[in-house]
């Protein structure tokens, strides 16, 4: 028996379901699920993912079995419609999709009417005794077929349309007249010729194939391939094909087409939501052409207020929608994002799915979920995608900055974004890579602009709905977006942007505010996202489930503030370094560097003291009680040197040296591979009293705060360490000097000392160092520098090539490199374990909130991970969702 | 019962045995060893290394257990002697001496006639009725003593002597009075208490025990580490302590001391050899102040041939001598190096180890020994240090070139050395640390000087003989030494070198030849090492035991000869970058570098093509059949680019771009950490044009080789894989190359493709890395790097100091850190063999010459060992060696 390649899916026969979705992709899984559920789907089959990847294996043919079921199929669904395909007088028509397992909006190719030729236009006309429907459905079929399946640029087309409508002195579309369309077919088909050399195909099987073929194709075209790379989908799952009988939302003013969400995709409110437009076919409510119109009372904005809803114009619809979407997000168990389509008054479910939304939507909706029993708790916490906290946990507008607003748009996908105007994806990459902050600034986005968007601040456009392009791809990416904001008028050929008669240029500022719609000129300032009752309920119980510990990465009581706000349980890591740069000890660092004794070098440190033990009393009281984990002075001394002249001429005079010493110096630290240098703990072999003023500060910070009656838990950790030595001469050196200082002080805190682990031989020694230390912190940043070879700072010539051309699965710095860096991570963890039961386990590298790499460090057995501030509810979030995944 | 501290040792009793060296030192085993034979030994006892250890772990105090067996040990020396220790009139004096468990010439202090005092000299004039022997004892003591245990600069006592023979017009020591000696003695006590403040002890018991602390203490001084660290003792040894009843060379014309050895340490001949002084004490010979007697016509040179032989003037002695030496090798199976001393007439046996030898002189022992039928070959082969065999593998003076000889010195340790003049131990080690080749020039040397030596090329002395420290020391190195040059006049305070009237400073040019003996002027043209046929046999036989194959790293076809007539199996590492870099192309492969385009680069690469393509026709017929291994392109390509500006003036021309462009593009390509930069494959993967042009050259040249009827085995390696993406593409990529070069040239040629192992990441992989490849080569260097994060450019800061502090046994890019390093090998290996049985594994990093990692190699199961074509001798006698002592 050969291998099933096409399922049918109908009211009466469906050899699908929602499970199957890696066979049939999401589309596909849904609509059989739909027809099991008896929704009134129109009738159709699915071309599997499996055929993709033959198609692709097979030097981009169908093979002749796919052929065989496709054509069973379509009989099927001619008995099914009453309908023949490539009948002149009593066409069937078919939507020709994609669909992929996951969603991936806008990236794969529709074609809609096919199976319309010269003569079955004719049929039409007169089947439906609707001449214009029928030529405008026609006008519609060439140029998305043109567009999608023959690559051919229809921009020509376009402008031959708007010439025509010029000419016709009329704005919309629909006013255009059956002869005016019966005219552009025409001329479609001669400039397709002219400018192609090939005719527009006639046949409807030819174009079936050629169709299917195309969007087996498109799985492959570079916009499809970027966006897998975004969102980390496997290039190896192919895309299904549906093929459905069409119904019509352009077949007069008893028609419509519309999209709406079960709950608000902004907010997550449990309200209806959507939009519609009337006498439309599908592709003219995303592509944002007219401004789509509200469903109901709670889907009305500014721009949309004065139109009826689907609700008043159509109540009988309405109320079959409404049965419909209660069923379909009952059955789900999930806010779904739901296609219709009415045909002469009759209600048709074109497609279900799980709704993209906001994350602050996404946390509401799991709340009430779990509060309305649909689902559990641990479900609820597996809904959110950790990483989409990011959007809410970033600043907002400060309300009190006086703003000028200059328009506004829709509020389409929230947050505050701030940069400099940019007009095309090219240009706003450009900017980005230059250290520029961007707004991308366009008529409306299309996928093409997917890296321009992934590149900027914030997204504008002119034109488009909540469902539009631009609102869709923003909430996915947690991007702020103002959409629709008809007030702009953009000229790229000039590269204006003008408002109310003010034109502003690319490099000029704006500010965005996805949350209100407001468009502002200049930089306004922000202030820290507020949290919700929701997301604290849901933070809750992640920390219910979580078994890791969540610390922060912190070197400044303020960012230490910010994180414990966000549940931070302690720092992980703070860096004393970034205290050396400041203003006021700069200088005295430098002395250090430039003492000849060491007698001067332990009198410049002594001036360094009073500014470590201050830094070290802010960050305790900060974290009152919470373990601070600091780590000793890790950079070369070369990092601290002046760079510029008037520096070096500054600190000359300063320390009554000469230019020339200066300059010296500079050479006899320099350092040809200074990521594999003097620094860390060999810093601390060779010049102990830098870390014995370290230590001192410590510990006479410690006695401040304990006497002032806080709690403290320093924790000291020695970077670097690659030989067991190391670790136990510096131990033993800053035990000494804690216990002096207790000593002097008469007073005992309790405190650690540990290391961190973040070269190779660390690593694989770890049962050795282990013995002498009380815990151990993974530096997976430079773990992961030495374990591949790669220096981070450097591997921008080529390790973006890396990524596209999947030597690597991800950016190994963005996520734990689990087979190498990872295969040392549990080296160390296991053989640490063995010599030292009580160590405690920690990972404070950037990977510390990056959930893949949190799920990892569940799997090890780690304590704890520390990341950046913001990110601390992320990895909360991340670390209950490895915990639920992994208990079973 | 508490533990036994001390050992007698006599021809009565005697406690230790030759075995019990970790206890007793290698003297004091060997003094109880000789006891057991009835040799005629002065009886006494040995105070053992725990006792050592003890003392330095008590704080500097010997304990009371150690003090109650050494006063019974005295007891019993004295009841064998006849003689009382601390008796005026009869007393017994001692010789105390250091004893290490390996042999440390000249680092350890030694006292003779230790229990004189102002009594007792009076009661061994009486006694000897020869008071100028007696003042002469105690005069020495005193200034031994002086020295030794009380830290006392004696310049001072020996100025007072040197005055003291003007004033008397005498030259020799021996011709000073009793008289005169007596008034030493005074003089030398009251400039001790004058300058140090303490009166010389008087008491002998309390001399006795100060003595001992000296010895222990002496294992601490810097000497003593500094030797340990150069010759890889560990600290942790602690020295012995043997105490020995006095005989005396210095009591009349009937008297004498010696050293002798029972083969030439030179050569390796199996005639007996040594030098004596008559009327001396052993201190004598060694230092070098009276140029010594040969004890017969085989040890007679230039400077001493008119001195009576020892055969001569004293007969019986001399066959006695005989007969001991014959006795003893035959005991200890290996050449001795003995101490003996004469007193009136009688001879006494103070000391015999296995004698130090050229590594010339080894392997000539070695292999007579075996055709004596006194050891098997596998004993002969473990004899040979193989690091030894260095100084036979270096160049000598070309007999054809025309040298300026100056001065003719006594040929100490062969081989040819040449450099400019330092007079200073710092002074040469500076000078070498400034990249420059230095003679050490010295009146005659000490132990201070070993750091001075270990830096130079060779060493000149104006005084001391064959057993001189310079002698001895340098032949342990194997660097050359011309010693006792006594034509030299060296002013150390103006710098400045006469021989002959012709003035010589600190810069100027000479060349020794440490097998002549001869001083040249300026610097000698050398010509290859000749290869002897004990050192074939020997090679002959190392080769029957290995396992490991030796390859060499070459990159030219001269290298790749003389590694083969060394014994290389092929070529384990050919660089090709170092090809990049001559005359004739570095212009094109800049011009590749600032290629716009793909065409451009490849135009470039076309033109370096021919030159690839030559270099591996000439390194193939070099091989002859034999495998060559070539790497990749490895190096950042910044590493091309001109660095003068007259070379960016050339290129500039030459490219018709302007100095602007040249500069930027050099600050394109610049690198933060170049060592984890853009190299390696990952050129490979961004540049493939430039791999494949390797590869055509190499398949060319094979082509080209295999016509002319030559076999050829090229093994292509991929340098720096991380990832096994990066070695699947690179290798179909090579493999599709070289077919389209065979199917071209319609000839086939048999090849291999493989990967260097040199990333932690490539070693935890090993196991995926393996399926794509058909061998791995360690390349330890950057293994190392990566392993512990540390550039080897850089490390010169630190690392010393880490080796000094013992923080790293040895340095680790001499010696494979077996523990780090190796764990990544042997994973590597394990897991490579599993997912690939016929996997081949090498080494081509340094270490592949190294003794102790070859052993490692050979553990882990390598199949070969790859390393510099001089050490390719080393490596074939290593692999031997970890052969045999791992095969029970």
């Amino acid at each position: 028996m050969t291998k099933q390649w096409v399922y049918l899916f109908s009211a009466e026969k469906t050899e699908g379901n929602k499970d199957m979705k890696d066979l049939l992709g999401g589309k596909g899984a849904n609509l059989a699920e739909m027809c099991s559920l008896k929704l009134a789907v129109p009738p159709g089959f699915t071309v599997t993912t499996e055929a993709c990847l033959d198609y692709e294996k097979n030097e981009k043919a169908i093979n002749q079995d796919v052929k065989a079921q496709v054509l069973k199929a379509i009989a099927e669904v001619e008995k099914l419609t009453g309908k023949k395909f490539g009948d002149n007088a009593n066409p069937l028509l078919f939507s020709v999709r994609s669909g992929a397992r996951a969603s991936m909006p806008g990236m794969m190719d529709t074609v809609l009417n096919l199976g319309l030729n010269d003569q079955s236009v004719l049929g039409l006309a007169k089947l439906t005794n609707n001449e214009r429907f029928a030529w405008d459905s026609y006008r519609r079929f060439i140029q998305m077929y043109a567009n999608v399946v023959m690559d051919f640029n229809i921009s020509l087309l376009e402008a031959t349309m708007e010439d025509l409508k010029e000419a016709r002195g009329v704005h919309d579309d629909t006013q255009l007249s059956a002869g005016d369309l019966k005219e552009l077919v025409t001329v479609f088909k001669k400039i397709i010729l002219e400018e192609s050399g090939e005719s527009f195909p006639t046949d409807p099987m030819e174009q079936l194939w050629l169709a299917i073929a195309a969007v087996f194709n498109s799985w492959g075209n570079p916009r499809a391939v970027k966006y897998r790379e975004i969102y980390d989908i496997p290039h190896t799952w192919g895309t299904a094909v549906n093929v459905q009988s069409m119904v019509f939302g352009n077949m007069g003013d008893d028609c419509a087409t519309g999209v709406c969400f079960t709950r608000d995709p902004s907010t997550g409110e449990a309200k209806f939501f959507g939009e519609y437009l009337i006498n439309a076919q599908g592709e003219d409510v995303v592509a944002g052409i007219r401004t789509p119109q509200p469903i109901n009372n709670f889907s009305k904005n500014d721009s949309n207020k004065n139109f009826k809803t689907l609700e008043e114009a159509m109540p009988k619809a309405f109320a079959e929608l409404t049965e419909v979407y209660k069923k379909l997000e009952g059955h789900y168990k999930d806010m779904q994002d739901i296609e219709f389509t009415i045909e002469n008054k009759k209600l048709y479910i074109l497609q279900t799915r799980n709704g993209k939304r906001t994350a602050a939507a996404g946390i509401k909706i799991a709340v009430d979920l779990v509060s309305e029993g649909i689902l559990t708790k641990q479900e609820a916490l597996l809904r959110v995608n950790a990483e989409d906290l990011n959007q809410l946990l970033h600043p907002r507008l400060d309300p009190k900055a006086t703003k000028k607003m200059i328009a506004k748009g829709l509020p389409a996908s929230p947050g505050a974004g701030a940069g400099i105007i940019a007009f095309s994806s090219e240009r706003a990459h450009t900017l980005a890579e230059e250290g520029k902050k961007v707004i991308l600034v366009r008529q409306e986005t299309s996928p093409e602009d997917i890296a321009g968007m992934v590149a900027s601040q914030g997204i504008l456009t002119a034109r488009g709905g909540m469902t539009s392009h631009a609102a869709v791809v923003a909430r996915g990416m947690g991007k702020p977006c103002v959409a629709g904001c008809s007030a702009l008028m953009i000229d790229y050929a000039a590269g204006t942007l003008t408002v109310d008669g003010k034109r502003y240029k690319e490099g000029d500022s704006l500010t965005i505010d996805g949350g209100t719609g407001e468009v502002i000129e200049g930089i306004v300032p922000t202030i820290d996202a507020a949290i919700t009752a929701d997301f604290a309920t849901f933070m809750q119980w992640s920390d219910e489930f979580r078994k890791l510990g969540v610390r922060t990465n912190a070197d400044t009581p303020e960012d230490s503030k910010v994180a414990v706000k966000f549940g931070a349980e302690g720092i992980g890591l703070c860096r004393t370094e970034h205290m050396f740069f400041e203003k006021d000890r700069i200088l005295a660092v430098r002395e250090m560097i430039f003492a000849n004794t060491l007698e001067d070098r332990k009198k410049a440190l002594a001036k360094i003291l009073p500014f470590q033990r201050e830094d070290f009393v802010g960050i305790f009281s900060a974290l009152n009680g919470l373990p601070v984990n600091i780590r000793l002075l890790d950079p070369p001394l070369h990092e601290f040197l002046p760079h510029t002249n008037e520096e070096k001429k500054e600190l000359a005079d300063s320390l009554g040296l000469d230019m020339k010493t200066i300059e010296h110096r500079g050479e006899q630290l320099h350092e040809f591979n200074p990521m594999l240098g003097h620094r860390g703990c060999r810093l601390g072999i060779t010049f102990p009293e830098i870390y014995r003023m370290q230590v001192q500060a410590i510990a006479e910070a410690a006695v401040i705060c304990t006497e002032k009656g806080m709690t403290v838990l320093p924790e000291i950790m020695i970077p670097l360490v690659a030989v067991e030595g190391e670790l136990t001469i510096l131990k033993e050196d800053a035990i000494a000097e804690v216990e002096r200082v207790f000593k002097e002080k008469g007073k005992k805190v309790k405190y650690k000392v540990g290391t961190m682990i973040e070269l190779p031989r660390a690593a694989i020694m770890g049962g050795q160092i282990a013995k002498h230390a009380e815990f151990f912190s993974f530096g997976t940043n430079d773990l992961t520098q030495t374990t591949f070879g790669l220096s981070r700072d450097d591997a921008g010539k080529f390790l973006p090539e890396y990524v596209n051309k999947t030597l690597v699965p991800t950016d190994p710095f963005v996520s734990i490199d689990q087979d190498g860096v990872g295969f040392l991570m549990k080296h160390a963890v296991t053989e640490g374990r063995k010599t030292n039961p009580d160590m405690h386990f920690g990972i404070c590298g950037e990977h510390g909130g990056e959930p893949k790499s949190i799920e990892f460090c569940h799997k090890i057995g780690l304590d704890y991970v520390s990341c950046s501030p913001y990110r601390v509810p992320i990895a909360r979030l991340a670390a209950a969702q490895a915990a639920i995944k992994n208990t079973k």
